[in-house]
Protein backbone atom coordinates (compact mmCIF):
# COMPACT_ATOMS: atom_id res chain seq x y z
CA UNK A 1 0.00 0.00 0.00
CA UNK A 2 0.82 3.84 -0.19
CA UNK A 3 1.23 4.90 3.20
CA UNK A 4 0.81 9.24 4.15
CA UNK A 5 2.05 9.71 8.01
CA UNK A 6 0.90 13.32 8.84
CA UNK A 7 3.24 13.50 11.76
CA UNK A 8 3.18 16.56 14.22
CA UNK A 9 5.79 16.87 17.00
CA UNK A 10 8.05 19.86 17.38
CA UNK A 11 10.78 17.68 18.69
CA UNK A 12 12.29 14.47 16.91
CA UNK A 13 13.39 13.08 20.01
CA UNK A 14 10.61 13.14 21.40
CA UNK A 15 8.11 9.49 22.31
CA UNK A 16 6.19 10.81 19.34
CA UNK A 17 8.95 11.25 17.01
CA UNK A 18 10.75 7.90 18.02
CA UNK A 19 7.14 6.32 17.43
CA UNK A 20 6.98 7.61 14.18
CA UNK A 21 10.41 6.11 12.88
CA UNK A 22 9.39 3.09 14.34
CA UNK A 23 5.94 3.61 12.30
CA UNK A 24 8.09 4.30 9.08
CA UNK A 25 10.60 1.25 9.56
CA UNK A 26 7.87 -1.16 10.06
CA UNK A 27 5.59 -0.30 7.49
CA UNK A 28 8.71 -0.32 4.83
CA UNK A 29 9.54 -3.75 6.08
CA UNK A 30 6.21 -4.77 5.13
CA UNK A 31 6.71 -3.52 1.69
CA UNK A 32 4.90 -0.25 1.41
CA UNK A 33 5.72 3.06 -0.16
CA UNK A 34 5.56 5.93 2.94
CA UNK A 35 5.41 9.30 2.61
CA UNK A 36 6.13 11.65 5.41
CA UNK A 37 4.22 15.15 5.49
CA UNK A 38 6.45 16.13 9.16
CA UNK A 39 4.55 19.62 9.48
CA UNK A 40 7.18 21.23 11.83
CA UNK A 41 9.74 20.54 9.80
CA UNK A 42 7.92 21.65 7.12
CA UNK A 43 7.27 25.14 8.58
CA UNK A 44 3.93 24.31 7.84
CA UNK A 45 1.86 27.19 8.20
CA UNK A 46 -1.36 26.66 10.08
CA UNK A 47 -3.85 29.47 10.55
CA UNK A 48 -6.10 29.54 7.70
CA UNK A 49 -6.68 32.71 6.39
CA UNK A 50 -7.74 34.35 2.62
CA UNK A 51 -3.97 34.03 1.61
CA UNK A 52 -4.53 30.48 1.10
CA UNK A 53 -7.02 30.96 -2.12
CA UNK A 54 -5.27 33.24 -4.10
CA UNK A 55 -7.24 35.46 -6.58
CA UNK A 56 -11.11 34.73 -5.58
CA UNK A 57 -13.70 37.55 -6.06
CA UNK A 58 -15.86 35.06 -3.54
CA UNK A 59 -16.00 37.11 -0.02
CA UNK A 60 -17.38 34.26 1.96
CA UNK A 61 -14.70 32.17 3.93
CA UNK A 62 -15.93 29.33 3.25
CA UNK A 63 -17.43 29.22 -0.20
CA UNK A 64 -14.03 31.03 -1.16
CA UNK A 65 -12.18 27.98 -0.11
CA UNK A 66 -14.22 25.99 -2.84
CA UNK A 67 -13.74 28.39 -5.63
CA UNK A 68 -10.09 28.55 -5.28
CA UNK A 69 -10.03 24.62 -5.09
CA UNK A 70 -12.55 24.52 -8.43
CA UNK A 71 -9.68 27.24 -10.21
CA UNK A 72 -6.85 25.81 -8.91
CA UNK A 73 -5.61 28.53 -7.08
CA UNK A 74 -5.11 27.15 -4.00
CA UNK A 75 -1.84 27.78 -2.05
CA UNK A 76 1.08 25.11 -3.30
CA UNK A 77 1.55 23.56 0.34
CA UNK A 78 -2.42 22.93 0.44
CA UNK A 79 -2.51 21.21 -3.41
CA UNK A 80 0.34 18.94 -2.51
CA UNK A 81 -1.34 17.60 0.56
CA UNK A 82 -4.25 17.25 -1.24
CA UNK A 83 -2.27 15.16 -3.72
CA UNK A 84 -0.93 13.17 -1.21
CA UNK A 85 -3.96 11.83 0.45
CA UNK A 86 -5.26 11.23 -3.44
CA UNK A 87 -2.02 9.42 -3.89
CA UNK A 88 -1.98 7.58 -0.31
CA UNK A 89 -4.33 3.88 0.03
CA UNK A 90 -3.81 5.26 3.84
CA UNK A 91 -3.42 7.90 6.08
CA UNK A 92 -1.73 7.47 9.53
CA UNK A 93 -2.36 10.97 11.64
CA UNK A 94 0.58 10.32 14.09
CA UNK A 95 0.46 12.70 16.98
CA UNK A 96 0.62 13.58 21.01
CA UNK A 97 -2.90 14.82 22.51
CA UNK A 98 -2.60 18.16 23.57
CA UNK A 99 -5.41 19.13 25.53
CA UNK A 100 -7.49 16.30 24.74
CA UNK A 101 -7.52 17.28 20.90
CA UNK A 102 -4.97 17.61 17.97
CA UNK A 103 -1.76 19.80 18.05
CA UNK A 104 -2.78 22.92 16.60
CA UNK A 105 -0.02 22.65 13.57
CA UNK A 106 -2.11 19.30 12.95
CA UNK A 107 -5.36 20.67 13.08
CA UNK A 108 -4.70 23.57 10.80
CA UNK A 109 -3.66 20.72 8.74
CA UNK A 110 -7.14 19.88 8.31
CA UNK A 111 -8.50 23.46 8.47
CA UNK A 112 -6.45 24.14 5.48
CA UNK A 113 -6.13 21.10 3.86
CA UNK A 114 -9.79 19.50 3.76
CA UNK A 115 -11.20 22.50 1.97
CA UNK A 116 -14.93 23.17 0.15
CA UNK A 117 -15.22 21.41 -2.75
CA UNK A 118 -12.48 18.41 -1.72
CA UNK A 119 -13.36 17.12 1.33
CA UNK A 120 -17.17 18.91 1.90
CA UNK A 121 -19.80 20.84 0.17
CA UNK A 122 -21.70 23.82 0.55
CA UNK A 123 -23.09 26.47 -1.80
CA UNK A 124 -24.96 24.17 -3.85
CA UNK A 125 -22.48 21.69 -4.18
CA UNK A 126 -23.71 18.23 -2.72
CA UNK A 127 -20.85 16.14 -1.67
CA UNK A 128 -21.25 12.69 -0.31
CA UNK A 129 -19.77 12.42 2.96
CA UNK A 130 -19.53 10.31 6.11
CA UNK A 131 -18.29 6.87 4.59
CA UNK A 132 -18.52 8.30 1.15
CA UNK A 133 -16.19 11.28 -0.32
CA UNK A 134 -13.26 11.99 -1.99
CA UNK A 135 -11.24 9.65 0.46
CA UNK A 136 -13.38 6.45 0.20
CA UNK A 137 -11.88 3.29 -0.31
CA UNK A 138 -9.02 4.42 1.85
CA UNK A 139 -8.02 3.88 5.03
CA UNK A 140 -7.27 5.84 8.38
CA UNK A 141 -6.06 5.97 11.57
CA UNK A 142 -4.97 7.86 14.59
CA UNK A 143 -1.56 7.21 16.26
CA UNK A 144 -1.76 9.03 19.99
CA UNK A 145 0.45 9.67 22.51
CA UNK A 146 -1.14 10.77 25.50
CA UNK A 147 0.23 12.00 28.97
CA UNK A 148 -2.05 10.54 31.39
CA UNK A 149 -2.49 7.26 32.70
CA UNK A 150 -5.32 4.87 31.04
CA UNK A 151 -8.21 4.53 33.89
CA UNK A 152 -8.26 8.29 33.88
CA UNK A 153 -9.29 7.90 30.42
CA UNK A 154 -11.23 4.98 30.57
CA UNK A 155 -15.20 4.60 30.86
CA UNK A 156 -15.41 6.22 33.92
CA UNK A 157 -12.53 8.50 33.63
CA UNK A 158 -12.05 11.63 34.90
CA UNK A 159 -11.37 13.35 31.21
CA UNK A 160 -14.09 11.05 29.58
CA UNK A 161 -13.50 7.82 27.42
CA UNK A 162 -11.07 7.96 25.02
CA UNK A 163 -12.85 6.94 22.15
CA UNK A 164 -15.30 9.55 22.91
CA UNK A 165 -12.84 12.13 22.92
CA UNK A 166 -11.35 10.88 19.93
CA UNK A 167 -15.00 10.94 17.88
CA UNK A 168 -14.68 14.57 16.63
CA UNK A 169 -11.23 13.40 15.37
CA UNK A 170 -12.22 9.86 14.08
CA UNK A 171 -15.40 10.73 12.70
CA UNK A 172 -15.80 13.90 12.37
CA UNK A 173 -12.78 14.53 10.24
CA UNK A 174 -10.83 11.09 9.16
CA UNK A 175 -14.85 9.30 8.07
CA UNK A 176 -16.31 12.46 7.19
CA UNK A 177 -14.62 12.40 3.66
CA UNK A 178 -14.63 8.69 3.38
CA UNK A 179 -11.94 7.35 5.30
CA UNK A 180 -12.56 4.15 6.54
CA UNK A 181 -11.45 4.45 10.37
CA UNK A 182 -9.22 1.95 11.91
CA UNK A 183 -9.14 1.69 15.77
CA UNK A 184 -6.62 3.88 17.35
CA UNK A 185 -3.24 3.30 18.63
CA UNK A 186 -3.14 4.89 21.90
CA UNK A 187 -0.31 5.01 23.74
CA UNK A 188 -1.04 5.81 27.41
CA UNK A 189 1.25 7.22 30.57
CA UNK A 190 3.96 8.66 27.99
CA UNK A 191 5.14 11.48 30.40
CA UNK A 192 7.52 8.77 31.73
CA UNK A 193 8.54 6.24 29.20
CA UNK A 194 11.51 4.35 30.14
CA UNK A 195 13.19 1.93 27.14
CA UNK A 196 11.51 -1.14 28.68
CA UNK A 197 8.24 0.41 28.08
CA UNK A 198 9.41 1.84 24.67
CA UNK A 199 10.32 -1.66 23.48
CA UNK A 200 7.12 -2.52 24.33
CA UNK A 201 4.98 0.38 23.08
CA UNK A 202 7.11 -0.15 19.98
CA UNK A 203 6.41 -3.97 19.37
CA UNK A 204 2.70 -3.07 19.69
CA UNK A 205 2.88 -0.53 17.10
CA UNK A 206 4.45 -2.50 14.92
CA UNK A 207 2.13 -5.16 15.40
CA UNK A 208 -1.07 -2.94 14.97
CA UNK A 209 0.94 -1.78 11.18
CA UNK A 210 1.78 -4.95 10.25
CA UNK A 211 -2.28 -5.76 10.29
CA UNK A 212 -3.24 -2.23 8.34
CA UNK A 213 -5.01 -4.06 5.60
CA UNK A 214 -6.58 -6.24 7.70
CA UNK A 215 -7.75 -4.69 10.35
CA UNK A 216 -11.81 -4.47 10.56
CA UNK A 217 -12.82 -0.54 10.47
CA UNK A 218 -14.62 1.15 13.10
CA UNK A 219 -18.60 0.52 12.20
CA UNK A 220 -19.59 3.85 11.70
CA UNK A 221 -22.77 4.17 10.10
CA UNK A 222 -22.59 5.52 5.96
CA UNK A 223 -24.86 8.54 5.77
CA UNK A 224 -26.50 7.66 2.79
CA UNK A 225 -26.85 4.20 4.18
CA UNK A 226 -30.70 4.06 5.17
CA UNK A 227 -29.71 4.97 9.00
CA UNK A 228 -30.60 8.93 8.77
CA UNK A 229 -33.80 10.97 8.07
CA UNK A 230 -33.91 14.12 6.54
CA UNK A 231 -33.14 16.46 8.79
CA UNK A 232 -29.90 13.66 9.65
CA UNK A 233 -31.10 11.97 12.99
CA UNK A 234 -30.51 9.03 13.21
CA UNK A 235 -34.04 6.90 12.08
CA UNK A 236 -36.10 5.95 15.65
CA UNK A 237 -35.06 2.30 16.49
CA UNK A 238 -32.18 1.87 14.78
CA UNK A 239 -29.33 2.06 17.58
CA UNK A 240 -27.52 -0.93 19.10
CA UNK A 241 -29.67 -1.22 22.63
CA UNK A 242 -28.15 0.53 25.62
CA UNK A 243 -26.10 2.97 23.44
CA UNK A 244 -26.54 7.13 23.57
CA UNK A 245 -24.49 10.09 22.31
CA UNK A 246 -21.92 9.59 19.63
CA UNK A 247 -22.32 5.35 20.27
CA UNK A 248 -25.46 5.79 18.30
CA UNK A 249 -23.46 6.26 15.18
CA UNK A 250 -21.45 2.93 15.30
CA UNK A 251 -23.81 -0.20 13.46
CA UNK A 252 -23.96 -3.37 15.87
CA UNK A 253 -23.34 -6.95 14.28
CA UNK B 1 -16.40 42.83 35.65
CA UNK B 2 -13.29 42.42 33.15
CA UNK B 3 -13.65 40.59 30.26
CA UNK B 4 -11.53 39.16 28.06
CA UNK B 5 -13.00 37.60 24.48
CA UNK B 6 -10.72 35.60 22.40
CA UNK B 7 -11.53 35.88 19.25
CA UNK B 8 -11.06 33.57 16.01
CA UNK B 9 -11.91 34.65 12.42
CA UNK B 10 -9.83 35.69 9.48
CA UNK B 11 -12.17 37.66 8.28
CA UNK B 12 -14.04 40.84 10.28
CA UNK B 13 -16.75 41.27 8.29
CA UNK B 14 -17.79 37.37 8.48
CA UNK B 15 -21.17 36.13 11.09
CA UNK B 16 -18.18 35.45 13.56
CA UNK B 17 -16.51 38.87 13.13
CA UNK B 18 -20.01 40.48 13.47
CA UNK B 19 -21.69 38.65 16.53
CA UNK B 20 -17.85 39.77 18.33
CA UNK B 21 -18.37 43.40 17.82
CA UNK B 22 -22.06 42.56 19.13
CA UNK B 23 -20.60 41.22 22.49
CA UNK B 24 -17.93 44.07 22.74
CA UNK B 25 -20.97 46.74 21.96
CA UNK B 26 -23.06 44.68 25.12
CA UNK B 27 -20.85 43.98 27.39
CA UNK B 28 -19.58 47.83 27.30
CA UNK B 29 -23.43 48.55 27.56
CA UNK B 30 -23.65 46.75 30.79
CA UNK B 31 -20.58 48.57 32.57
CA UNK B 32 -17.85 45.81 32.19
CA UNK B 33 -14.39 46.24 30.82
CA UNK B 34 -13.56 44.35 27.87
CA UNK B 35 -10.37 43.20 26.52
CA UNK B 36 -10.48 41.59 23.08
CA UNK B 37 -7.19 39.19 21.78
CA UNK B 38 -7.72 39.42 18.00
CA UNK B 39 -5.62 36.13 17.32
CA UNK B 40 -5.56 37.14 13.42
CA UNK B 41 -5.20 40.59 13.60
CA UNK B 42 -2.32 39.82 16.05
CA UNK B 43 -0.83 37.60 13.92
CA UNK B 44 -0.79 35.19 16.52
CA UNK B 45 1.92 32.52 16.35
CA UNK B 46 -0.40 29.13 16.24
CA UNK B 47 2.67 26.24 16.46
CA UNK B 48 3.88 25.57 20.16
CA UNK B 49 7.78 24.62 19.96
CA UNK B 50 11.01 25.19 21.90
CA UNK B 51 11.08 28.47 20.48
CA UNK B 52 8.54 29.47 23.22
CA UNK B 53 10.73 28.83 25.90
CA UNK B 54 13.75 31.13 25.61
CA UNK B 55 16.84 29.53 27.76
CA UNK B 56 15.99 27.08 29.16
CA UNK B 57 18.04 23.28 29.53
CA UNK B 58 14.92 20.67 29.88
CA UNK B 59 14.46 18.59 27.14
CA UNK B 60 11.12 17.16 27.87
CA UNK B 61 9.28 19.61 25.66
CA UNK B 62 6.07 19.09 28.39
CA UNK B 63 8.49 20.02 31.14
CA UNK B 64 10.87 22.80 28.60
CA UNK B 65 7.49 24.40 29.45
CA UNK B 66 7.27 24.53 32.79
CA UNK B 67 10.79 25.29 33.66
CA UNK B 68 10.43 28.49 31.23
CA UNK B 69 7.20 29.47 33.14
CA UNK B 70 8.89 29.31 36.00
CA UNK B 71 11.94 31.01 34.92
CA UNK B 72 10.01 33.71 33.23
CA UNK B 73 11.73 32.77 30.05
CA UNK B 74 8.51 32.19 28.13
CA UNK B 75 7.82 33.96 24.57
CA UNK B 76 6.61 37.93 25.30
CA UNK B 77 3.27 36.84 23.59
CA UNK B 78 2.72 34.14 25.95
CA UNK B 79 3.48 36.02 28.90
CA UNK B 80 1.03 38.85 27.58
CA UNK B 81 -1.88 36.47 27.26
CA UNK B 82 -1.81 34.77 30.80
CA UNK B 83 -1.51 38.05 32.18
CA UNK B 84 -5.05 38.72 30.47
CA UNK B 85 -5.99 35.86 31.70
CA UNK B 86 -5.42 36.54 35.40
CA UNK B 87 -6.51 40.01 34.81
CA UNK B 88 -10.21 38.70 33.84
CA UNK B 89 -13.09 37.70 35.71
CA UNK B 90 -14.69 36.15 32.83
CA UNK B 91 -13.08 34.61 29.51
CA UNK B 92 -15.56 34.07 26.21
CA UNK B 93 -13.70 31.88 23.26
CA UNK B 94 -15.21 33.84 20.29
CA UNK B 95 -14.87 31.04 16.76
CA UNK B 96 -16.59 29.39 13.86
CA UNK B 97 -16.99 25.58 14.71
CA UNK B 98 -14.07 24.43 11.87
CA UNK B 99 -14.10 20.27 11.67
CA UNK B 100 -16.05 19.72 15.05
CA UNK B 101 -13.53 21.63 17.03
CA UNK B 102 -11.57 24.99 17.84
CA UNK B 103 -9.67 26.90 14.61
CA UNK B 104 -5.93 26.07 14.57
CA UNK B 105 -5.48 29.85 15.32
CA UNK B 106 -7.17 29.52 18.48
CA UNK B 107 -6.04 25.74 19.30
CA UNK B 108 -2.67 27.18 19.19
CA UNK B 109 -3.56 29.78 21.68
CA UNK B 110 -4.77 27.14 24.22
CA UNK B 111 -1.29 25.01 23.33
CA UNK B 112 0.86 28.10 24.10
CA UNK B 113 -0.31 29.88 26.56
CA UNK B 114 -2.06 26.97 28.72
CA UNK B 115 1.72 25.60 29.81
CA UNK B 116 2.81 23.37 32.70
CA UNK B 117 3.45 25.28 35.57
CA UNK B 118 0.23 27.52 34.83
CA UNK B 119 -2.50 25.55 33.69
CA UNK B 120 -1.48 22.51 34.73
CA UNK B 121 1.17 20.59 36.44
CA UNK B 122 3.78 17.85 35.71
CA UNK B 123 7.26 16.47 37.26
CA UNK B 124 6.74 16.49 40.54
CA UNK B 125 4.72 19.78 40.33
CA UNK B 126 0.72 19.30 41.14
CA UNK B 127 -1.47 21.52 40.33
CA UNK B 128 -4.94 21.27 41.65
CA UNK B 129 -7.87 20.98 38.13
CA UNK B 130 -10.99 20.38 37.21
CA UNK B 131 -12.70 22.95 38.90
CA UNK B 132 -9.82 24.22 41.21
CA UNK B 133 -6.59 26.14 39.75
CA UNK B 134 -4.87 29.09 38.31
CA UNK B 135 -8.66 30.41 36.75
CA UNK B 136 -10.43 29.12 39.76
CA UNK B 137 -13.37 31.81 40.44
CA UNK B 138 -13.91 33.31 36.99
CA UNK B 139 -15.80 32.02 34.47
CA UNK B 140 -15.65 30.59 30.81
CA UNK B 141 -17.95 30.22 27.98
CA UNK B 142 -17.95 29.34 24.34
CA UNK B 143 -19.63 31.69 21.82
CA UNK B 144 -19.64 29.33 18.71
CA UNK B 145 -20.84 29.62 14.90
CA UNK B 146 -21.89 26.51 13.47
CA UNK B 147 -22.35 25.94 9.98
CA UNK B 148 -24.54 23.07 9.77
CA UNK B 149 -28.48 22.98 10.96
CA UNK B 150 -29.43 22.30 14.49
CA UNK B 151 -30.67 18.66 14.03
CA UNK B 152 -27.69 17.46 12.62
CA UNK B 153 -26.45 18.46 16.16
CA UNK B 154 -29.42 16.89 17.96
CA UNK B 155 -29.59 13.95 20.68
CA UNK B 156 -29.51 11.70 17.67
CA UNK B 157 -28.13 13.81 15.20
CA UNK B 158 -25.23 12.59 12.47
CA UNK B 159 -22.42 14.73 13.80
CA UNK B 160 -23.02 13.99 17.92
CA UNK B 161 -25.16 16.05 19.87
CA UNK B 162 -23.36 19.61 19.94
CA UNK B 163 -23.00 19.54 23.96
CA UNK B 164 -20.81 16.59 23.59
CA UNK B 165 -18.49 17.85 20.81
CA UNK B 166 -17.74 20.81 23.03
CA UNK B 167 -17.14 18.32 25.88
CA UNK B 168 -13.64 18.13 25.13
CA UNK B 169 -13.20 22.21 24.74
CA UNK B 170 -15.91 22.98 27.65
CA UNK B 171 -14.62 20.66 30.56
CA UNK B 172 -10.75 19.63 28.79
CA UNK B 173 -9.56 23.02 28.28
CA UNK B 174 -11.75 25.69 30.51
CA UNK B 175 -12.85 24.06 33.70
CA UNK B 176 -9.25 22.24 33.84
CA UNK B 177 -7.43 25.11 35.04
CA UNK B 178 -10.70 26.18 36.89
CA UNK B 179 -12.84 28.14 34.92
CA UNK B 180 -16.81 28.04 35.76
CA UNK B 181 -18.15 27.23 32.77
CA UNK B 182 -21.03 28.71 31.31
CA UNK B 183 -23.90 27.12 28.58
CA UNK B 184 -22.32 27.62 25.54
CA UNK B 185 -23.98 30.32 22.86
CA UNK B 186 -24.76 28.22 19.72
CA UNK B 187 -25.74 30.06 16.48
CA UNK B 188 -26.34 27.31 14.30
CA UNK B 189 -27.16 27.46 10.65
CA UNK B 190 -24.32 30.43 9.74
CA UNK B 191 -23.82 29.13 6.48
CA UNK B 192 -26.73 31.05 5.25
CA UNK B 193 -27.48 34.45 7.25
CA UNK B 194 -29.70 37.42 6.35
CA UNK B 195 -30.59 40.45 8.23
CA UNK B 196 -33.60 39.25 10.04
CA UNK B 197 -31.98 36.11 11.14
CA UNK B 198 -28.55 38.70 12.22
CA UNK B 199 -30.74 40.39 14.77
CA UNK B 200 -32.40 37.42 16.09
CA UNK B 201 -29.35 35.69 16.57
CA UNK B 202 -27.40 39.40 18.11
CA UNK B 203 -30.29 39.69 20.04
CA UNK B 204 -30.03 36.33 21.86
CA UNK B 205 -26.29 37.00 21.98
CA UNK B 206 -27.29 40.17 23.84
CA UNK B 207 -29.51 38.34 26.14
CA UNK B 208 -26.97 35.90 27.61
CA UNK B 209 -24.11 38.21 27.92
CA UNK B 210 -26.36 40.87 30.16
CA UNK B 211 -26.98 37.30 32.12
CA UNK B 212 -22.81 36.85 32.64
CA UNK B 213 -22.55 37.22 36.16
CA UNK B 214 -26.10 35.58 36.88
CA UNK B 215 -26.43 32.77 34.76
CA UNK B 216 -25.22 29.04 36.48
CA UNK B 217 -22.61 27.49 35.27
CA UNK B 218 -22.50 23.71 34.39
CA UNK B 219 -22.41 21.54 37.05
CA UNK B 220 -18.95 19.59 36.40
CA UNK B 221 -17.44 17.70 38.84
CA UNK B 222 -14.87 19.29 41.11
CA UNK B 223 -12.09 16.65 40.83
CA UNK B 224 -11.37 17.20 44.71
CA UNK B 225 -14.84 17.00 45.51
CA UNK B 226 -14.96 13.38 46.52
CA UNK B 227 -16.57 11.38 43.36
CA UNK B 228 -13.45 10.17 41.65
CA UNK B 229 -11.42 7.45 43.02
CA UNK B 230 -7.04 7.27 43.02
CA UNK B 231 -7.27 6.21 39.82
CA UNK B 232 -9.55 9.33 38.84
CA UNK B 233 -12.40 7.38 37.95
CA UNK B 234 -16.04 8.03 39.06
CA UNK B 235 -16.57 6.11 41.97
CA UNK B 236 -19.51 3.55 41.83
CA UNK B 237 -23.01 5.18 41.94
CA UNK B 238 -22.34 8.29 41.53
CA UNK B 239 -23.84 8.97 38.33
CA UNK B 240 -27.40 10.37 37.56
CA UNK B 241 -28.92 7.36 36.66
CA UNK B 242 -29.34 7.15 33.14
CA UNK B 243 -26.05 9.28 32.00
CA UNK B 244 -23.08 7.94 30.81
CA UNK B 245 -19.66 9.09 28.95
CA UNK B 246 -19.22 12.70 29.30
CA UNK B 247 -22.21 13.12 31.13
CA UNK B 248 -20.86 11.47 34.21
CA UNK B 249 -18.80 14.54 35.54
CA UNK B 250 -21.83 16.25 35.24
CA UNK B 251 -23.51 16.39 38.94
CA UNK B 252 -27.46 16.14 39.38
CA UNK B 253 -30.10 18.44 41.91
Amino acid sequence: MKVLIVYAHPEPDSLTGALKDVAVEQLRADGHEVVVSDLYAAGWKASADAADFGEVTERNFMLASGAAYATGTLAADIRAEQERLLWADAVLLHFPLWWFSLPAILKGWVDRVFTCGFAYGAGGTAIPRYGDGVLAGKRGMLVVAVGGREPAYSERGINGPIDELLFPIQHGILYYPGLDVLPPFVAHGTIRVDDERFAELAGQLRGRLSELEQTEPIRYRRQAGGDYDRALRLAPGREVPGTGGFGLHVRGR
